[in-house]
């Protein structure tokens, strides 16, 4: 049993090439690797990046384009959005398995470029320098044909369970909720930070409270969970704030706004 | 040693009575009895608040603040700040220690019913149903005197050895603080959620996301792991999730406003 599937030969991927080096790129390839792929090559139009990846991986790098290698099984394009058009008018791989990873890309974006595409989009925010878990990621796939798309749901499995099938408007609906789900609750600790600076608290006193609440989704609803003085149209403590703000003048239309869409959406005001 | 720890009597809060019966009464209550307090007596204007409470804790209630036991030696106000003006016109302790447990409430609110007064404030998100670990939770104390400081803070240690001496005014700012670190990203949950429910996708993807978001920041200044289009000014990907948004219209005002924002920190616009 254990031979029959290692000579399924061809229908599985063993050499992988990352384009692009940036975060996402950098946690994939090290989670690709451990789980036993072969990182051929990385490719970045930013010599440092490309390097310090290739390194990391204890492999080899290009800055151009066209010394990408051309026999590797699948290419995982990684770079930012709006610089994917550009790249993609530089590669040619007629035979190769080509993937982005992005939350906003359609599928068909990649079609110019070869007959084997898929999409393998990881949905979690990645840092260069902070170890990314894969096991709890969910993986979101989709190709063009069901042999590409079951390639490609070989490689995401090798890292997590959490693999769906989704498809490229679904895909841009995740990545629109993520950034409510992780961009927007970010910037708000960063205005938590901000205020605790200047109003001469520590911020650390706020961090079981931001883990909390965020623990707390994974087993309600947010909208059952929402407490505060918006959710309860407290006007007190809510007039107590906007006073408070004139120390902080640049967060006030923020908390008025946000305090508004709360008290929309639990009174229907 | 402990023998005359345990006989000096009058300094130490053995009694405790709780006047309110919510979600912080509820979490407070249970910890305390389980850190071997006794809690005498339950008071709330809602009967089936009261009656409650009193059951988990195994203790009695009352309705009728004029029924509140006078002996107690710890009383902890738990109600909301904008019922605590007309409560304590009603309340007469004039030795015993009574506390509140507001984040935007003077010290001095408690002046007229006793003479023994302070501030018990614990940091944190509670649930009626959803047991707290006090032990990761900070308790921001203040009092009118030191001896009073000390009742609390001995009491607040059997909690958590996280007890923070804060002023008036800092309890505010952090109170406005936990806003933005609570109350608001919950909120872009529940958008996230909406958006999520539909553009039929499941909301249950994007927990590991909500998690990894709120755990970096223990270890990392939010602002220096901001993502997101918004951060790095990516119109293209904000122009899309814009056009996205007309099938969620009304999120789109809030999205366009927290972009701005943070287009503004991370580009000094």
């Amino acid at each position: 049993m254990y031979l029959s599937c290692k000579f399924q030969g061809l229908d599985n991927i063993s050499k992988i090439i990352l384009i692009g080096a940036g975060n996402v790129a950098t946690q994939l390839g090290m989670a690709l690797q451990k789980a036993g792929y072969q990182i051929e090559q990385v490719y970045s139009r930013t010599i440092d990046s490309a390097k310090d990846l290739a390194n990391k991986l204890h492999t080899n790098f290009t800055t151009d384009s066209v010394q990408i290698q051309p026999n590797a099984d699948l290419y995982i394009i990684t770079v930012s959005d709006d610089a994917v058009p550009g790249l993609l008018s530089e590669l040619n791989f007629p035979n190769g398995l080509i993937v982005h990873t992005s939350g906003s890309l359609d599928l068909d974006i990649l079609a110019p470029v070869s007959e084997n595409i898929g999409v393998f989009y990881p949905l979690q925010t990645f840092s260069k320098n902070r170890e990314s878990d894969f096991s709890t990621i969910p993986i979101c796939i989709e190709a063009g044909n069901p042999r590409n798309l079951n390639l490609i749901k070989k490689v995401a499995l090798k890292l997590t369970e959490r693999v769906y099938e989704i498809s490229s408007h679904q895909r841009k609906v995740l990545h629109l909720a993520a950034v409510f789900a992780c961009n927007f609750p970010n910037f708000m600790y960063t205005v938590a930070e901000d205020i605790s600076l200047q109003g001469k608290v520590d911020f650390n006193l706020l961090k079981p409270l931001i883990l909390e609440t965020a623990t707390k989704v994974l087993e309600h609803s947010p909208a059952d969970v929402q407490t505060g003085p918006a959710k309860r149209n407290d006007q007190v403590i809510m007039n107590k704030h906007l006073d408070l703000l004139s120390e902080f003048p640049q967060y006030r239309s923020l908390y008025e706004s946000i305090s508004r869409e709360i008290n929309k959406k639990h009174f229907k005001l």
